[in-house]
């Protein structure tokens, strides 16, 4: 089959790598529908993190199922199917407790690579949902959303408990920020603030619900939340970015007693402990539990009433992954979205 | 009147200290019937916070009003009241979503020192709340234990997420670490594993209803918190320390998903955050918002359903303050109660 791997920084390539097979009786191999690729794929394409080694890349999918391995219960070949970004048993406590990318038995599926024509998925009782039915074309890029940057989007507003009567800021504009406004909207908070430079994702966000855009950042950003907030600061803070000033942005927005629910993957971030304690703020995060919200998602979705796909600003064929990777590591695209 | 009065580390002297009087129409001034030594007064004591010039000491108290000014209405002379080290209008948006700490008006009580025959309380209302009627005199130490580490370790239980079906760990045995260990089964938690290495405290820490004590710290702290969760950690942990090391202790012991508590003053900490992002734990902490839990202390103090005064281990007279803060900084004493 065809897939993309990552040679060396800024060099991916769709080369042809082995097909997929049942490895374990858990598996399952799915032909995957689309797939794209993620703000996390530029830090080891901009050589932020080591490349060691060519590395298939990809961790976002949906599918149709090809083949089941023999433990495999819910699911059989034919089903459209959606999957997060970490394989899970969905059984043990850790998941039970909707913890699932914590799985005690969890698996990144990153390290089999989903920016390919199919993909071998671990667990997949515990890892894949089922849509009711085959979607139609147009609801592929919204399920394909749900796979990390709509599930991770929606883990922030909920780690960030984005409510009624809540104000919400949103520190990133990226499509997991972006989808962040969408998710504290869904949640019912009655503001919510995107923080963007960007005329196009300004756009975007107002779209998917903001009722407010602070092009500030940095302490500038804090000041322009806490003029809209009485000086007080934000209830809920969304960070999606994963820098040292965006946790302290997050930080620093937040009312002492509220919430900042972060996702951006952390990147030489240290967290002065006394600005921390003096702020009493809530502070939840890391990577996104989506399997736990993925039936939630799906429905929304396949009812029409959130529509995430609209962040695939780019649609290129498989073939042509490297361009969609130069479009986002340029910021001429917010999510390229890639068919197979 | 006689206060004490730090003027270097280590120089803690009793001396003449002008009276208080109603500086504000919203003040009351108190007659001291208790106070005592705080974990964190012995931070400058040991000139680890740096000591500018004398400074009067204390900020835990209980006693009976003397004078309240002309704008006081809930209080009147001749009360028995409690109150926290932060002075809150208990009003405010901050106040009634539960942090009155980070009252828009807190003031905090350690600028004035309750370490004295009497002192003035600002914003009276928000801060003071009376006993039922005068206690007697074996619940005193009780009631004083309330205005600060009581309040402190059942805000850190809280934050922790300590309740029914939960194991929680407390990294700390200090005052507040111990009332900690009370809060957490207060709470309903199912087990509390105390982490204490001294033999007194951890005595102390069982009557107060730890079901299990790791002597261990560090990452073999850690490691015998997993033995005792089945590899998975803590659901919560609370943290009463404030270093570094028992941070980290903290969140290691935490299984994803948890709640760590931290109520020690954070000193020299600087959380990374890629540890702290893949651990997927919660952390909410910092100044307890003590005036939010006394009501109900109170009340199960003077129902006689929980004895924390027994954290007080040194009991002497206000002049002998110096030869408190010695044993507590040698280890000697747990915590004195200084009779006024």
């Amino acid at each position: 089959m065809r897939g993309a791997v990552l040679h060396a920084p800024g060099d991916i390539r769709v080369e042809q790598r082995p097909d997929p097979r049942i490895e374990r009786p858990t598996d399952a191999v799915i032909r995957l529908a689309a797939t794209c690729v993620c703000g996390s794929d530029l830090w080891p394409y901009r050589g932020i993190e080591a490349v060691d080694g060519p590395a298939p890349m990809g961790h976002e999918y949906v599918g149709v199922v090809e083949e089941v391995g023999s433990e495999v219960t819910t699911l059989r070949p034919g089903q459209f199917v959606v999957g997060s970004f970490f394989a899970s048993d969905n059984t043990c406590e850790i998941c039970r407790a909707g913890y699932q990318s914590r799985c005690v038995h969890a698996e990144p599926v990153g390290a089999i690579g989903t920016q390919a024509e199919y993909a071998r998925i671990p667990l997949a009782d515990g890892t894949l949902v089922a849509t009711p039915e085959s979607p139609s074309d147009d609801l592929v890029p919204s399920l394909l959303a749900a796979s990390d940057v709509l599930g991770t989007g929606w883990f922030a507003a909920v780690a960030a408990e984005a409510g009624p009567g809540r104000t919400v800021a949103v520190v990133g504009d990226g499509a997991v920020g972006l989808l962040g406004v969408l998710a504290a909207r869904q949640l019912g908070a009655e503001r919510v603030i995107a923080m963007s430079r960007h005329t196009p994702r300004q756009e975007l966000a107002r779209e998917f619900g903001a009722t407010d855009v602070v092009a500030e950042r940095g302490d500038d950003g804090v000041a322009a939340i806490k003029e809209l907030t009485d000086g007080l600061g934000a209830h809920s803070v969304i960070e999606a970015v994963g820098t040292q000033e965006s946790m302290l942005q997050a930080i620093r927005a937040t009312r002492p007693g509220g919430h900042v629910g972060y996702v951006g993957v952390s990147h030489d971030v240290a967290l002065p402990g006394d600005e921390l304690f003096f702020s009493g703020v809530h502070l939840h995060g890391g990577p996104a539990p989506v399997r736990r919200f993925l039936p939630e998602l799906i429905d929304l979705i396949v009812d029409r009433a959130i529509d995430p796909g609209r962040v695939f600003d780019l649609t290129l064929p498989l073939d042509r992954a490297a361009e969609g990777y130069q479009a986002m590591d340029e910021r001429r695209a917010i999510k390229t979205l890639l068919t197979v």
